[in-house]
């Protein structure tokens, strides 16, 4: 396991290429998230475009440089606007990020139309460990959203997720791991506010997509983000609530020079 | 009539509980609100979910602690999710509040779906005065989703309303009032700004739902809510503007130590 | 061509005027812009209802003083929702404005639905070079909701919308252009974090709509929504990043008073 942060050359080298390359990356998700999706994006270069209006799916999944779906996104379309959006970003090979947000919490049809995500190739898939250990295949025991597992207990879960998958694989915790079932790569920081702010794992995943855009190397693209999240996190700690919290977080991110 | 504030010790009773046993809290809402409504959740403690996604409504208002529908949720889904969400959250014992947003401001139709609402045994009802008005079957005279009564003229409308409901009624306004039909608990203080952020009633209603889960003193806890949020607007008055004040509203909420 | 700004005194007359007789403004938006479009409008003393929940979409275009019409609202409802609000509005004489977001980027279908609201005269047309180009029948070249060509570019293309529809319309850019087809008003300043905030251009429809509520100068008033936005956003431009400069941007713009 190796450890990765701001520090780290190639984690620069990432937010480096998406500055000069600024890439359109298309997302569903849902209407909670999607603000701070778009809005974090923007922050750091990228140009979003996000929703299931009419073509927009099929064209947009297949015309952009990445996309990335949270499963919430079924909370304002039928699942056909997902699979057509996950075939499309699949055949033109759009890398794609997949977020299972609530699986495992206890709506089985929500759960069944999220699996059938996977057969459409996801390039990377991010989670809480509720939620992967769930989509691997264990009893995740989420509520809600919220998750009742840790990182370290999903880790086993990412690994084999990943192995049967071909993705990569990252949990978010107090410790985010980032696998491509053999390699893994390890993030701390942050700050436990992340969790308190709606949509910041969303976000996340928009994230991972704008930096798979210009890279064929999706682990390190992955874990990249995650480091991005945890020095943006960092720097943010003086704000003095949740709200200004998440103010000053999207600030850092859209402050972080490549050259500093 | 009673004044509570958050001097009152059971106000900052109800905030320890849901901080002791923080309650899942799932809610339907609309777009606008739904950003403001979970983080607030997020900043008191609690664990939101939000949405109509597939079996999301009966699986979810049925393993919740507490629910709070919105109605203008219409605008993202037909009224069946919301009937299934109140029908399942009757069903199940799950608390609910009732929001009737935009009630009575001129679209018959709406108005005919919310009203239904009340065969599902809403525990509380919460909105403005021309909303509540209406919905008690007097001429509220909204316009749009904006309050054109006062809560002083809404004092008669409430009572009638909780006693033929049985819901706890709350109205919002320069004085705040929370009834059972027969007791009144009167809250004032606050903000003028929180009539210039936009789904911050909705948030109120979500923030009455947590303190539903750990009690069955609903007209406490709905008095309690309207108390938490005076204290925090007023703690909060120090912004110079409607957004720093949305920010530091949030803030200070998830500042809020019942041990202070 | 005419510069005019905040220094005018018919742009402060254009807000006095609002302030004076606040409108009710009815809008259908997507879920990404719906929350700052709303808090833009509170911020500024006008009172919002957003959305197509059932008979809204009829009924508040027919009542309300004026409307906009994002039309990335597709990704929330069908086409239908749009068009009768569009036609409801024409139909009562309810002033609107039409903002055809990533018109040209590359979904036909959609392109379809958009022109199609060019039947119901839009009061004012509103958005970025691409969009306006696409919907003057040349050759935008959008990319999603970001534009690739200049306000400068369009110019031409928003003369000649204007005298065949006989919309007042404006591109924003650098410089805003705001023309009838024979006047051209410019509007100068801003700051380019507008561009990293999303629903910004959303939200300056939303003003615009607000604006002409009050007035038959729907050129005058669409200008001085231009000028409203430039002189808020040099006054938020201490902000130091993208998140505290949208909150900032809104503060500024609740603080305007035209006696200043």
């Amino acid at each position: 396991m190796q450890e990765l942060s701001w520090a780290t050359p190639s984690v620069r080298q990432s937010l480096a290429a998406l500055k000069q390359s600024p890439p359109f990356v298309y997302g569903l998700t849902n209407y909670i998230a999607a603000n701070l999706s778009a809005n974090l994006l923007l922050a750091v270069g990228a140009g979003p475009a996000i929703g299931s209006a009419m073509d927009w799916p099929q064209r947009f999944a297949t015309g952009a440089n990445a996309m990335w779906l949270n499963t919430a996104a079924l909370m304002s379309s039928g699942p056909e606007a997902l699979w057509t959006a996950a075939d499309s970003a699949d055949k033109a090979g759009t890398p794609w990020v997949l977020d299972p947000v609530a699986m495992g919490a206890g709506a089985p049809q929500y759960d069944a139309a999220v699996h059938k995500l996977l057969d459409f190739h996801p390039t990377v898939i991010r989670g809480n460990a509720s939620e992967l250990i769930a989509l691997a295949g264990g009893s995740g025991g989420g509520k809600g959203v919220e998750t009742t597992a840790s990182s370290d207990d999903a880790l086993a879960f990412i690994k084999d997720l990943a192995q049967r998958t071909g993705a990569i694989v990252a949990v978010s915790g107090p410790v985010d791991y980032i696998t491509n079932g053999t390699q893994v790569y390890a993030v701390k920081g942050g700050d436990i506010r992340l969790t308190q702010v709606t949509g910041a794992g969303c976000s996340l995943g928009a994230l991972i997509a704008a930096l798979l855009a210009n890279t064929d190397d999706a682990l390190l693209a992955t874990a990249a983000a995650h480091a991005l999240y945890s020095v943006a996190a960092e720097r943010a700690s003086a704000a003095i609530g949740t709200a200004s919290f998440a103010t000053a977080f999207v600030d850092q991110l859209s402050l972080l020079d490549p050259a500093e």
